[in-house]
């Protein structure tokens, strides 16, 4: 078997710089990491990563838990996390299940059992579950994106302000029967920060002195599942509201395809807001407070690189930016003279 | 530190069942894996998977090299490969990045530089940068999920014949003037699927004697770029098509999308069909070519298992189904008299 040495030989450079280039620990140039990589490919070596792993007691991987990345968020945060760990040499082990399920619970118990990470990445944990106090409770360094929690750091926008900010809008506009469209508690995926844009929603409504006027369209955030709600809550001409604050663009896109169908003109006839800025919210000119999950991500991998490095930092939470983009599918609502 | 002897002890099983039971491999019982990983919980035990890993030469980790997983195919056909591989006990390395991109060259190198893999899941890997015949070369257990290869295992549905019975039940319906709406050769995100697709379709106008009348309208196959695309193409009267043959579900969804926007009428104007059965299908009363990347996922992981138990038997090629399914976005296209 071709060892490190015949790559270092050919490659004309020391053992331990290609046992760095090939690791991806510590520095080596572009130049000579490419050099020892091609070598290594030219002499098909494959280091027995198990080994490097028990000299150095490192693992050079990382273990993302997250739902299942079927949505917009998550394959955008993902996207960004492995970008930032391929930057920086490191694997990418996903745990992906959805909340609550039995896999979820095995796939937890199996990421813990052994000591396969040398960092995790916790994306969304439900509170309910006290997942997030598990991982913690392993002592390996970790970083939360969403959920906040005095013992981790954590990468998140302010989800109520997102909200309130999002409904002030419609209120300012002259909205004053605004619906939310999203999540509600009790339901089995309602997560940290759906709780959150709803609390940022009835702050909004309240400050406004529209206490009376606090409406939710229960459903989960998918579009198909939004669009199904939205077009019960609207097919009904005498409770049909002038404006929807949904919780996030899946919600919103849902609703405009609902109001589609039934002739219902957005926004002359109704508006519609969302949280996101989703790849398909300029399609459907949406309003929306935009957010950028990808760079959520490269933070987050900074975040757990930094905590690797300094066990004993202080806690660091990041506010990830988020603002209002204007588009077409907010609009003052109809007097009834317009009508 | 607590050793796998005091979990041993704790749950009352032998070590080497506690050492089944932690690893995921051999078998116990549910019941006693159960016992054993509350047993490991209580004494907050931590195996070290790289020391288990160098005893036993496995790893329990199969790498996934795959685009990032943006789109329903990919986000569902992941979460079906996750699904089996935690119901094994298996951890799943991600390598997702788009393809050609530096960052897909830098991850290849990475998971071949260490053997760090009991054995890879190569998801429409890109037939032009022999990636596959670098990942058939490390000699590991190997599944291509799309693309053929004689050397390895594969799960796919026939594409070429899925595009060519979605063009035939246009061309049944009495439409001529059938375009194709997808990423067309020489584009950078060509898959070896879209070409099959396309040639598909192009068998299908050949055979009804229509080969003067393909027609293609390239875009890559996202819902906002179809939607881009076929707005340009409805926008012009005189060259508008009565049918639209979709590359997959989203380049259809986005047809749909523009025109409603031009007030065209689907199907009555228009006729629309895809590949998938997205999720999103059934909102839009989508005609379409149903297949399930979930199961093909499972059935990638059932391939490999069978491949790491035998490394000797014979390729196995599994043709995943697919199948029509009949909504509302297709009909008879309307005769001069009708319009």
């Amino acid at each position: 078997m071709t060892g490190i040495i015949d790559v270092a030989l050919r490659a004309g450079v020391a053992k331990s710089t290609a046992s760095r280039a090939l690791s991806g620990n510590g520095y080596v140039s572009e130049e000579t990491r490419e050099r020892v990589q091609r070598a290594a490919r030219e002499l098909a070596y494959s280091a027995h990563s198990s080994a490097t792993s028990l000299a150095t007691g490192r693992t050079s991987t990382i273990g993302v838990i997250m739902p299942l990345v079927d949505r917009w968020y998550f394959s955008e945060l993902l996207a960004g996390i492995q970008q930032a760990l391929i930057a920086d040499g490191l694997d990418l082990a996903l745990y992906g299940a959805a909340e609550g399920s039995a896999e979820r619970e095995r796939m937890l118990d199996h990421a813990l059992a052994g000591r396969r990470f040398d960092g995790l990445i916790a994306v969304c944990l439900q509170p309910g579950a006290h997942e997030l106090e598990r991982l913690i409770g392993t002592g390996l360094p970790l970083v939360s994106v969403g959920p906040f929690s005095e013992h981790a750091d954590v990468v998140a926008i302010d989800d109520v302000a997102a909200a309130r900010v999002a409904t002030e809008h419609l209120i300012d506009l002259g909205h004053e029967d605004v619906v939310f469209l999203g999540d509600v508690p009790g339901a089995d995926q309602f997560s940290f920060g759906e709780r959150k844009r709803l609390d940022g929603y009835r702050q909004a409504m309240i400050a406004a002195g529209l206490e009376d006027r606090i409406r939710m369209a229960p459903t989960h955030s998918t579009i198909p599942e939004a669009f199904a709600t939205a077009a019960a809550l609207l097919a009904d001409r005498r409770h049909r509201p002038t404006a929807i604050a949904a919780v996030c663009d899946e919600a919103a896109v849902g609703a405009i395809i609902a109001a589609q169908r039934l002739g219902i003109r957005v926004p002359s006839e109704l508006s519609v807001i969302g949280v996101d800025d989703h790849r398909y919210a300029d399609m459907f000119s949406l309003t929306t407070i935009r957010q950028n999950p990808r760079e959520q991500g490269v933070e987050a991998v900074r975040l757990l690189r930094a905590r690797m490095q300094d066990p004993e930092a202080p806690i660091e939470h990041v506010i990830a930016p988020a603002q209002l983009v204007a588009r077409q599918s907010t609009a003052a609502p109809r007097t009834q003279s317009d009508g």
